[in-house]
């Protein structure tokens, strides 16, 4: 499966951790990480999943391949600006949101729209009973054997 | 000004008479609407805009300019599926929300995003305090006044 | 109809001229001019659609209303960069090519990929044989009127 | 280095053969080979890249993962339609035209205009002395080793 981490490009250090550990788990779980491929959440996702010899895949909002975060495998540079939220989500099997501001909302309406199974960790949109909240990577990882 | 309506493609009896109202109002008001181009919300909307002599561009995620609902002068077929509801806040200087599901969402999530000023009538996603929420189209016709 | 004139964002004085004669010829033939809204050929046609009191439409390829040149009337910034090429040629019913360079060599592409009408002048790009290669912008009003 | 292989999504067996060879040489060169994902030219290229044991990346126009033919390891739904033309390109460090139709020639306007490399076997799209002609894949194979 492809899992896709979104959350900001910003984030505190408690997030940081989250997002690291959640790229690890989905790593160890035997899937693929997807993500917007910049810093932040992002970021520490991509090195969480490598940290566990994981594959990670970078979709940018940019046209250059070296806005990637370098914990990123595969770069998909799109070129077509925060447009790439759409695309982030529709790559996903399943979506797994941590923290985030606006660019997180939008991923995870898309997200709803289509039909994507949504987890959510320390995140303040809980903007729909679809959400299923976790309370940390452990327990994504319980949930993931279950797909 | 350009005011954007976004809003589902179906809709109640209540939001259609609304997103007629806001049509009718933002046409009164001398600005040009701008929506998503379909049915329900977007078309009741123009159809209130048309019927003040107003001026409706529909931006639609479509290749197809038929696909349009017929209350629309300008017709812009983006083909670009759902990522133009980022378009569709983009073009817009005023964004107002009228009910709607997570299409909608993720319209206002992009407009939280790009700085717009958003408006909600009748919605259920009150997801930040940015959002100022109105009751009825005539305190939007005073709003809009103020701007 | 909505005309799109496609042409490079630089152009010597004589496209320039061109360009002016084809958006005054598509003005003056009671039709909407919609281009990328940038300077160079975009520019220079929706200052000739203005002098004779047209309508123009900018498809700007940032998210910023004030990149359009200041002859566009509805400014639609998309946000997806040069991937907004194929709105352009999705919005025209008839699209005409003046000049142009790679940018102007997709959208041609897609034009004719999306079965619209081309017309051409000074352009290198005769690519196809559905493309109708024009003299100058009193031919395009001659055939304006046939379509 | 990622080799975006664009043709079109039908293609005579001549061309099919090509297809086949250029995946396995982008395989066996060690590379990650890219394309539109669907029929044609991109399913043959893929699926020479799998006898070879290679990795395909297919970036699809449409919202559905089944879309993609069978012989892509990585799919990317973009949801966008034919605007994926030019996260093809963008993805690629080099592109390879095979054949191809006025999707094609899009695709190869958007690799000259970002500067990529682009490679042509057998196609008719000869628009610019920047796009280098080969003869056939061992050709490719070649060229390949000296970037």
């Amino acid at each position: 499966m492809i899992v896709s981490v979104i959350g900001g490009h910003e984030c505190t250090d408690e997030i940081a951790a989250v997002a690291f550990d959640v790229g690890k788990v989905i790593a160890q779980s035997g899937h693929i990480l997807a993500c917007g491929g910049l810093t932040g959440v992002m970021e520490h996702a991509c090195r969480g999943a490598k940290s566990a010899q994981g594959t990670t895949i970078g979709i940018l909002p940019s046209t250059d391949k070296r806005d990637a975060n370098p914990y990123v495998d595969v770069v998909i540079p799109t070129g077509i600006g925060l447009a790439r939220n759409m695309i982030v989500v529709l790559s996903a099997d399943v979506v797994v949101a941590i923290g985030g501001s606006y660019g997180t909302l939008s991923e995870i309406a898309y997200a709803l729209q289509f039909h994507k199974k949504v987890f959510a960790l320390k995140t303040r949109w809980h903007v729909s009973d679809e959400i299923e909240a976790l309370d940390d990577a452990h327990s994504l990882a319980e949930r993931l054997k279950l797909l």
